[in-house]
């Protein structure tokens, strides 16, 4: 059995991500989902919690009818460097065997471990990304449609609209 | 639909976590399997890495026909203090209802930050215990019948046995 | 009865908190006065260590006459994630009532959990910032205005004005 | 004004702690009540918050007619090692003159540093120590008349009994 | 016998720190060469791990023919405060009288704890910064000459190029 | 080039820990001597700090004439698991081919990273452990013979007997 490993921080996670999860699904028998910078939560770049995201996540592969048995999901938080998250990371993730990702640093942490990474082909880049939909929570613009049906839903029911804006603001009256 | 929040340090996982995982399956719709001090191992009472258990707990419950879309596996590290580390596991796992532990201070905690608890029914508790099978792998006697076929495959294909006795060695030799 | 906590960083302590404080002591019987970040110091935003600005917030009070009987002052440290903050900040303080705050996030992570919060008619906010007093620190005008006789006397004592100046001045030559 | 620091863990405060902080009063000024070991709580030998143990102070000291105007009462958790610690200390304190202790170690590392220690005349050390008031706690017997009546009313209110108990038993049942 | 301590990032060790190196060591009989931050690496500002960083000092000292018995390289990571890292170092490194540094900030906290700063005659201070030579690694300028040969081949085994460049690359596409 | 690393806690260094250096010097050119655990002191089972364990190591190398040019000495802190202190080390320590460990566990976290371990010939172990030093310092017994004399005498500077013995009694008096 083959098994990969996609890492992400999934502020929110996005079609983006997930048609991402699909293609690594078309390589791999077993997805490992990391749910990186885990301890992190109610910031800017980072508004939402591990339990949150992975919620996001779990909902929308089950929207999406991706087999709960082929995936799980698994936060990780940061380390001290880069180098030593790999090791974090192996030791919180059952044996894998390659890596999923577009990230130039993640690729080289983990190539410079020795371990596989293999590239995923994203389409429309700069739409689907979370600095955007973030950005467009904040402009007030349409955001729903760059995430899963699950996601939107979970975002409204956290009030995360509120919640990013709430962190933008402070920055101004502080 | 009803979640509930299992917590164990299952180093490693037994028989007795087993059917404990089915009793909470019989009361709860979903459920999260917790991980508890996830960052600790190779240590005498925390042999095994937190991706060791979670592969444990996996093949435990694939092997007992567990349906994969009604758990999933959420390692937490440990918090400074223990009130704190309530916070910690409600930001890491997504919103639940119950929580089942046999554990006074287990449940004390919860209880302290209004969260329910209801107990397991374990059978055959001395048994039926991580300390038990530790001591038991130690001792060279008989451990493997006290835990999932999966589990026993796993721990001989880590050399689990080895590891345990090496922690156990060191501190006659320093 | 009633037990109010007033949060900040007091980086350094200015007549805007001072207002806010005997504003507070009007609504509640108690106040805590956390300050927090209590852990950062010698940093451009966070000159003071928590031990220093503990001691412009006493003499400030203990100059305006409020009598030490109605409060107290507690550091606390940042945790990993906002959300976890809230659970630091309550196994530090006392049982409490409510929070005064402005600050939309740190408004909203007390909602989050549950706990009441009250806003503080800040007058004049724009002068009476802390990023302003350390601002006209740095461009060498008057600051001491902005701040309680008590809190300029320390800081002089501190040569507070050498060491916000010998953190920008290290920007530019490093 | 001769400042003073006292430092002690208070698990809980005892009758001894409230003779030694009298004692401290005649030698000083003013007196910080250092809380110490201030992120552990819901263990074994530190069943309390630091919020807890504040309280604890703070009602006792108020029920004994010690004025406010001379103390204030502040949190400092752990270092890694116990030579930081002391500037762990220094930066979360106000400047102060001498340590009370009559712990060695604490004499020891505040010494290796510079700063003056003061014995405390203890009176019936044995009895008045929280160790045994925990280990009275644990065996039922009376613990009540080795603290301030606004303590035994916190622990009572706290469940402080039941907590104590509940981390003992612990051990035996996991 | 006289000893100094130099403190540095060394990301990466260039000229102006050997020169800084030799100038030290006649002021004193022994140097202590602390690494600092020494747990970041691989971050834009941070490339290098204290273990590369180490390498690279010791090869230049070696390739410069400064003597093994005169210096020693010591990695100290940061701390929570400025204030409480003079006390780790001191605890990390053995006793010194007299600290080398041009850092206004670095000088300050020094100071304060009352130890000796001695400042370092640096020539061509803007040509010889860790900051120009990774902006030169950037931006595809001759970076080689401003650092020991010996620094220039290591970087070059490290493929340190890459490794910088992946880390600024990550920002535009994350 | 071989390049070896020998991991030790070193409280205190003794002749033990001499032979080991010696030994591995005769299997590698160049020897990392690792001061384990570099972040604790001023406990029972780890008196010294890294500061004062480095300056131990050097003088006793310094006395016994092995050049400087064949070793250095570098602190590394634990790590939250034995497996993620491997990559700690390997990224604070330039690059090694070999570890030379008498110890179970040392020699297992290691070999499941894939580095080579050697063993080292060990003469008279009982009397020649770190332990052993403490225990006689505690019982008043002879310990100056078990350790190179530039380590007795800066035991003698630091108080070392003294420090030992107050955490000890700490136990009995607290």
């Amino acid at each position: 059995m083959k098994v990969g490993v996609f890492v992400g921080r999934f502020q929110p996670f996005h079609n983006g991500h997930l048609s991402a999860v699909r293609y690594a699904l078309t390589k791999v028998d077993y997805l490992y989902i990391v749910v990186g910078s885990s301890q992190r939560s109610h910031e800017r770049d980072n508004p939402f919690t591990a339990g949150e995201r992975i919620a996001m996540i779990k909902e929308a592969l089950e929207e999406d009818n991706i087999r709960a048995s082929r995936w799980m999901i698994i936060p990780v938080p940061d380390a001290d460097s880069h180098s030593v998250w790999v090791a974090t990371l192996k030791s919180s993730v059952p044996k894998f065997d390659v890596v999923f990702s577009n990230d130039s640093l993640t690729i080289r942490v983990f190539k410079e471990e020795g371990i596989k990474v293999l590239p995923i082909p994203y389409t429309n880049r700069k739409e689907y990304s979370a600095t955007n939909v973030r950005t467009r929570i904040l402009e007030r613009k349409n955001w729903e449609s760059l995430v899963p049906t699950a996601v939107a839903r979970l975002v409204e029911q956290l009030d995360g609209v509120g919640r990013v804006r709430s962190m933008i603001e402070r920055d101004v009256t502080r």
